[in-house]
């Protein structure tokens, strides 16, 4: 078994600013994919905002298992088609990390069907990750808690749906608190957010952040065949009923007739 | 306390199909409508496609408590302002009962984030609505199961979020099963999926149907002032926060700068 | 319609500390029973583990629509037959709510099936809670966060079961958070658990989180007549049931003979 | 890996009636472990109520990594400490598989919380197991729906708390439905509910009965190590807050002090 995973990154902070650059001169989604390739059931690669259908073709997504999603300044610039693709592999059984500012990415607030918003302050303070499922497969060998000595806070409300389970919740210096790992199941697909990464801090290079993102792929990976019937509205005519029933009363439908959508 | 409720109707097949005029000479709507006018808790109107902006104008959406919703055949034709005018209310508080072919209606399709997609069968099958929630306030005076004599089979997988909770479970002659009372919480709205009311049978006529409605409304409403800061992602500056800290390491935004969206 | 509360107090620390009783003369239990009294929907009464039966009989249970328990010292000195018929009534549809110290008490670790242990420091510390479901009803007229200036810290993993949905989650000035205000069903009951009011602290005289209480004890009233049937588990016999079915194959129970237990 | 898996059966009904033991020559709890035995990365061996400690000695707990239990007639005799011993494991991580009957049996009820009961009538009836998570892994491989032809019905309402998820949906002949597959996470343990399996039909002969138990056994397995933790209620004193934080205000507690239990 391998993972076969991709880290998506929308590659504009890393060129254009030069903080940002230094800490990740190869940019953030191949800090991320290498800091996943440590894991031998994992292999990692990379696709960007830049590139021919934002590197998502339809036949790569075939081939995804886990997609990691960052990015932040250029959500708009996401094209509703790849958004679409998206959000349809995912329901067949992709699995989907989103981090940090990926809160507002397209493909997320499609999935979550809620705004997603929360509040924010970039002032390098301290943030510290509980974790309060500490069975869950996400936060397997991280500690009770870990510091991120310079993180941007992100404070409640985040306005996503309940989650199947809540993993992690931040403190912050400032005194606000945040849902950072969360997980829900939409379709066939895991998902699963988790809140740290800002750019202009080395936070992918922390060692139990790297380990959280192994475990959160490790999670999201199903390994069923595409689910291709998540879409369908299939008719059951009632000769193929499973047990015996006769047609009774009115019917708007023809037989063989499509449903409305 | 008087509930403002809106009830929307597709309006089409009544007036195009003399089996389901019959049924509903005023169209769906105005039945479910007058169920729901039978509990002084409860003040309801109708809206329809027709109308210019399907009847539901801003104006109008800001003095609705809860919204509900049928439709089938015209699914495509709801606009889709309107639908994200929905959402953005629901978020806000509104209360959403979805019914029946509703499952494809687009503002539900957008608020779940997932194909919504289901089985079908038009055959006039015996339905068997059991409780399996019987403490909900939506089960309240409902008996353990009640019956249905001719519905439309609808049948798994309904391709929908896991719900906050499972209030209903049907029973079809033809031998599937559904998940027919569903609720959900999306932002500071409260959501809720019933199945029966397919057109061609007298399901809204139903008393336990319309008592199922009834509660449903009471259960969705959220008595909160309109929550319009779930469409926001605020700055806090350092100079405001609420514990004392410095500012420290490098940052992307000059103070004041919004965020990316 | 009058919420017939009872609010159950250990009633040791206000007699044997001069702290606890300075701000609390009259116990705990009464402090809190007033602050319920001034909203008109509700009639609260006070019960001490002293009293015959601790104060709950099984006419007076039977008689009580929410019960609020704050316990602490003595947990062991609570009856299991008590235990036993306080769990009975919520599975009925009673409404518990666990206060603080509670999250020990025997009634709450029966219904939860699980420790519900906790990290814990008595500093007098900062606590500021977060709404994180501004839209629930207990959160109703709460601020998006409140301080308690003097607080004892309660800190993750809080063993209880993934709840229904999260309201509150506390940040510490000593570096933890904590799920502060969670919600369970449980049969026909709800269950809320609240987290502040250490007993040397003037938490229940704090204005929010009486409102909290309030809103709590609303939120877990269920007006639905006693809900007996969830003890049983009848025999359904053949020639009752529902769909005609002819009996196949051996059994292991004679007509009409009890299941095991 | 190899995941250690104990199959705890009452062993009675095989013992004293000859139509279980034709069936189960060797017992039910033999058939179920060699099922699972089918599967190179399950290694289960078996207990019964009849050995000392019931074959659940400490000892033996410790290396057990997924209990599964099938129960009925004897519930009453397995030993309360047993109990205990068994619910502590799962918090700390053991997965626990319950069977058919098993919604009664003591170590059940204990991490439930809940009455677990339900409807029941023996006739052989048709039993039709709907998917309704096809995505999860317990319903990897399973069909959208499958067939017994003969089983002992159980119905709605089963005293459950809600699930984390709901997997299966059991339609019956008799005009019944139940929610058949279920799961919960207490502590670190994860417990999967899975309603076929009376006694006196060949239900765990069926291939895709043996399917759901081998994948919940995989599902229920948590690799992470013994969590000891669970049963702690740790007192943080200020010196080693994470935060440097000043005590303030009265205490009830010496420096060092247990908490109440």
């Amino acid at each position: 078994m391998t993972i076969r995973t991709v880290v998506w990154g929308e590659n504009i902070h890393e060129r254009e600013n030069a903080i940002v650059r230094d800490i990740y001169p190869d940019g953030m989604h191949a800090t991320i994919a290498s800091a996943l390739n440590k894991d031998p059931e994992v292999e990692a690669t990379t696709a960007t905002l830049q590139e021919p259908e934002h590197g998502l073709s339809v036949e790569r997504l075939a081939e995804t298992d886990v997609l990691v999603w960052w990015g932040h300044k250029a959500h708009g610039d996401v094209s509703d088609e790849i958004v679409e693709r998206v959000a349809s592999r995912v329901w067949e059984g992709m699995g989907l990390l989103v981090l940090h500012s990926g809160h507002f990415a397209k493909p997320f607030k499609r999935l979550m069907g809620t705004p997603c918003a929360l509040k924010w302050r970039e002032a390098g303070e301290r943030e510290r990750i509980w974790t309060v499922n500490p069975g869950h497969p996400i936060a397997a060998g991280i500690p009770e808690n870990f510091v991120l000595e310079n993180e941007e806070m992100y404070g409640e409300f985040f306005s996503v749906p309940e989650p199947l389970e809540t993993v992690f919740i931040s403190w912050f210096a400032g005194g606000e608190i945040f849902r950072s790992g969360l997980t829900w199941r939409r379709g066939a697909g895991n998902i699963f957010y988790f809140r740290p990464g800002h750019e202009t801090y080395p936070t992918y290079h922390d060692a139990n952040v790297q380990q959280v993102i192994r475990n959160g792929v490790k999670w999201a990976y199903n390994p069923m065949p595409r689910y291709g019937a998540v879409h369908d509205a299939p008719n059951v005519p009632v000769e193929e009923a499973l047990e015996p029933i006769t047609e009774r009363g009115p019917r708007l439908h023809q037989a063989g007739e499509e449903g409305y959508k």
